[in-house]
């Protein structure tokens, strides 16, 4: 069954991305420290096209994610960054060859012709999250919905019950400004815990809607 | 070895406590439901003079770490609650007899006699996190100071570099809203993992001074 998931990493003090975000320095002041988990392993890697990496606990709860994945939902942020790209022709940061290999739904306020690289076009979506998701979903099929991030699209699919499992890769990190998570989410949403991993540099929590 | 301690329940937001804090609803709007994961513990049950409760993977965490402090500093808020009691002769939320049985280090900018209950005294500090420090030490000799809350007190600590160890126990609950724990610490404060123990109602988290 299709289900719609949340894969993010977070900082001990709440934050996906520190302060003074820009195109130069996207993920913020110290930002860039919250993914070194990820970018070491060996599943990562190789999703990427590179060779060499590790293995360990992390490992299980990246590798084939991506695989199950039938569409990826992504506010514009993660697309191409906040700023003079949008409307324009810029391909964002994900190169000529996106790690995706299935369809990417935008959340924009520009409307854009789709965007068709090496094995990933890019959809960007001016109607909202509940238009992406269904844009998603026809594209998945059976396959799992990812919404990549950033903290304002998994705020609003949090807030819209549209979420069916949260795993948040909590780092030991502080840094003490910056995007915020779980802020603005409706205490009403009930989560139930439904594993942790922990690996040597990131724990994995994950959640369920209740 | 005297260590320093922090154990503190967090929500999944970051909150130790919700918002509208007053001395009717001292944790704040469903701030309660924080602490459920503690209560429902035998060996918290047995440190309050209760029966009963139930024993889980989370009982370790708490088992003999009172027992292994030998001071306690906590801020005003936690022994009384923020009003008006400062400079008062209320007792706080403790009771005739508080669990603590060591001496309790309030911090606070009301001066007070000491207030001594059955098997605990508190005492009134007012000028200082580094004085109530050095004031737990001597009290403690070899054993262990805990560090209450709330979250400015954990602050305070946390940015002054006193803090051995952090315990965080990470409950599946949205609060929205409140006092944050984390918010202001210096991202300077690097901490390196030390363990988890998955409970049924809370993760918890452990930290040590890099």
């Amino acid at each position: 069954m299709s289900r719609v998931r949340v894969g993010i990493t977070m900082s001990l003090d709440g934050y996906v991305a520190g302060p003074d975000q820009s195109l130069d320095d996207p993920l913020g002041k110290g930002g860039e420290q919250l993914h070194e988990w990820v970018i070491e392993l060996a599943a990562w890697r190789e999703e990427h096209g590179m060779e060499g990496g590790e293995v360990n606990a992390s490992s299980a709860v990246i590798d084939g994610s991506l695989a199950r994945a039938g569409a990826t939902i992504m506010g514009r942020n993660m697309f191409g960054g906040r700023g003079p790209w949008e409307g324009q022709e810029w391909n964002g940061w994900w190169g000529d060859e996106p790690p995706f290999h299935h369809p990417v739904f935008v959340l924009t306020h520009h409307p854009r012709e789709p965007l068709e690289l090496t094995g990933t076009t890019f959809y960007f979506v001016t109607d909202g999250v509940e238009s992406a998701m269904q844009q998603a979903r026809d594209a998945a099929g059976d396959k799992d919905i990812m919404i990549g991030g950033g903290a304002q699209a998994v705020q609003q699919y949090l807030n819209a019950g549209l979420v069916d499992e949260l795993r948040i890769d909590l780092v030991p990190l502080l840094l003490g400004d910056g995007e915020r998570l779980l802020a603005g989410v409706n205490p009403e949403l009930k989560l139930k815990p439904a594993g942790v991993v922990v690996g040597p540099r990131a724990t994995h929590l994950t959640y369920q809607r209740a």
